[in-house]
């Protein structure tokens, strides 16, 4: 009776990659097919992805990142009082070895999370049966769990299969490994870009935000750039750029995990390659909203004119977690007045007499005053595009944020409530 | 193209009145029925509804609260940063009569909201123009709009028809009103309360929280009680334990408004009355959670345990806005996992090695411990009863609270995402 990975057809309206040349993105088309499947990962790395029994169908249920050596390592973790057995293993582990890893070894379908001091010492474990086959500090080694809470993590089955996983690994394995830790995704996310030949490559797992229960997010970054020794400020601050900019319905997991590894073999360091980490974190970040529980429109929310970055993304958040704004759009229903309204709440003043709403490229209301011989414009724009635009500009300073979400449709209920049934 | 109020089966899922006597609820059957139709209002109080132009089926849209003579009043209005045009006249005519009040005028069907100084103007208009008709001074005259927002208010349907509301006023006109302030409600809301022979009615319109654009929320709580001359903070006192412990999906509206009248022909203090006053309100708010759109089940979620009040209503909050418990509910799913993550989230700190999570009578996790072998009593539960109880005891302290919501169902979805099309 534990909540169980859905295995009905809840892709049928996803609109990622399926309707992927609709979406005029050619950027990101080739993070999703034949050349990220085939392409090398930064230097000094391997990828692995095998299945161990733990996912019903024989999907792959057991993700291996690998540097050669012990590298520059940090990880952000979930904010939610509830954690995973992985988190506190992970700190514990980075602590120990002064913030550098050797592996991460991710299982999905459970998240060997509310398992108590026995799910502490199962991720100990597998930590620990992994090093001993590296011969490497047991710290050395870090774990992240995702899927269902409450179940205890089948280790037997994780163990057994580490000899397999790690014979399996190598540099063309990314695609694998992204396999290995969808949930309830539709397809695997991965990206990656350059500077300088310098390779930033990322992956990721998660319906947007919204499974709490399924251990929503996770995120891996590598790079063969060389730290500066503040690799933790800078996830951070791509993390507070890309990630936390993110949202289906607000939800935290208690599983969320961010981790970052910096090879250093290449002839940059990560402070340069900072724009290239920045936009891999972000292609994956839009990639979950798209992926959201039934889809049908990746929503992009511009905040303009806020008197602070914070007040930006505290306003488009709250737009981006409105139901009402989401079912608009799912109903391609143009609805101003539910975007200023759900603007009005956010607690950040502003007055409606110096803002503007805009849907796509058409402005619905100019500084108080509505524009309803414009609404047929915008309704046509949301029932044409995938990826659509709504923004609002709250005319009370110069600063900025763009909020990533989805549409809210029924086949979001019928997901999480009927899977069961 | 303005938002319309939905004319589709909206209440095919309502529980409340249809399936009132499945409730188990007496205490509270006589409020929407027989009795009240017909019961007077407090003593030097009456009430009308009537048909004015706005609904565009003739369905009541004008209603009228009246006192014979000025009484001490109070509102308490949205925090929405967009404000309905009736806000800022109820604050100056407060101001000016220094708190008191001869009639509370309410149309539904239009906001008056991002309607700017035309809107204000229109409302004060009204009031004039009620106050003339009454002979007293125009601050004396509140109002309330409810409806769409961003349409000019028609308010020569309104003031066009004062006189035949006036003379439709008296003692047993309160239905008549709770009808005329209804949006996308399934059914008039009203309630009544006793302490010694002093009567404490009140009335609400409002699907829960979930229409910003429709201007969610509207309460009235009259009384015969005599003030004490702290109406507004009782009110507000009042207001934090009943209408700020419902919620449907957090959003509050641009035209929220909680209106007090304490008449004063009564033997009685509103002090003394107090816990009648907090029962109406509170039954009244319940009322608005089981009126929500697509609801099939009221939820109340206990919150025990906690450090303080604010931190249990804080997490109760969390829990009553997360889409996944709504939505397990929904699929009749004990799924404390979603309970507990949510609360997990509320950034209030607790262990969950000391935390207990239950639905209905069925504990199913028990400090840091599933039960996974009761959910089936659990879903039994869920399926079997139309009022249910979640709760969750974060064994941090020796506070607690009651918030109200419902579930969330692809009626919920069709409703605000298809019902322009």
């Amino acid at each position: 009776m534990y909540p169980r990975v859905p295995t009905n057809g809840a892709d049928s309206h996803r609109l990622w990659p399926r309707q992927w040349g609709r979406l005029g993105w050619p950027a990101m088309e080739p993070r999703l097919s034949a050349p990220l499947s085939s392409m090398a990962l930064p230097e000094g790395f391997r990828a692995a992805g095998i299945h161990c029994g733990l996912k019903p169908d024989g999907a792959l249920d057991l993700g291996l990142l690998l540097a050669e050596q012990p590298v520059p390592a940090t990880a952000i973790f979930t904010q939610n009082a509830l954690q995973g057995a992985h988190i506190p293993v992970c700190r514990e582990h980075l602590h120990r070895s002064n913030g550098m890893a050797r592996a991460i070894l991710v299982n999905s379908r459970n998240a060997n999370c509310a398992t108590g001091d026995a799910g502490i010492e199962d991720a100990r474990s597998c930590c620990r049966e992994l090093a001993r086959r590296l011969g490497c500090a047991e710290e050395h080694v870090l774990m992240a769990s995702t899927g269902v809470i409450g179940a205890p993590l089948p280790k037997a089955k994780i163990i057994d299969h580490l000899d397999s996983l790690l014979s399996n690994a190598n540099a063309k394995g990314g695609m694998d490994f992204a396999r290995a830790i969808m949930t309830t995704d539709t397809y695997p996310k991965a990206a990656t870009a350059c500077h300088q030949a310098i390779r930033v490559t990322g992956f990721a797992k998660g319906s947007g935000m919204i499974h709490p229960d399924m251990a929503t997010m996770l995120g891996f970054l590598i790079t063969e750039a060389s730290s500066n020794g503040d690799l933790q400020e800078q996830l951070q601050a791509i993390a507070d750029r890309s990630f936390h900019r993110t949202t289906v319905d607000g939800d935290t997991s208690p599983n969320d995990t961010l981790f970052a590894l910096a090879g250093g073999t290449g002839k940059a360091s990560t402070t340069e390659c900072q724009t290239e980490m920045l936009s891999v974190a972000t292609d994956l970040a839009m990639q979950l909203a798209a992926d959201g529980e039934g889809a049908t429109r990746l929503v992009t929310i511009q905040v303009r004119g806020a008197n602070s970055e914070a007040d930006a993304c505290l306003v488009g958040r709250v737009i981006a977690t409105s139901p009402l704004v989401k079912t608009a759009i799912a109903g391609r229903d143009p609805n101003w007045g539910r975007i200023l309204s759900a603007a009005g709440r956010a607690r950040v003043p502003f007055s409606t007499d110096q803002a503007r709403v805009w849907i796509g490229d058409t402005e619905v209301f100019t500084k108080g005053v509505p524009q309803p011989h414009r609404e047929d414009l915008a309704s046509k724009y949301l029932k044409d595009s995938e990826r659509v635009v709504i923004g609002i500009d709250l005319g009370a300073g110069d600063n900025q944020a763009d909020i990533w979400t989805c549409d809210l449709t029924a086949d979001y209920i019928r997901i999480n409530a009927d899977y069961r049934t």
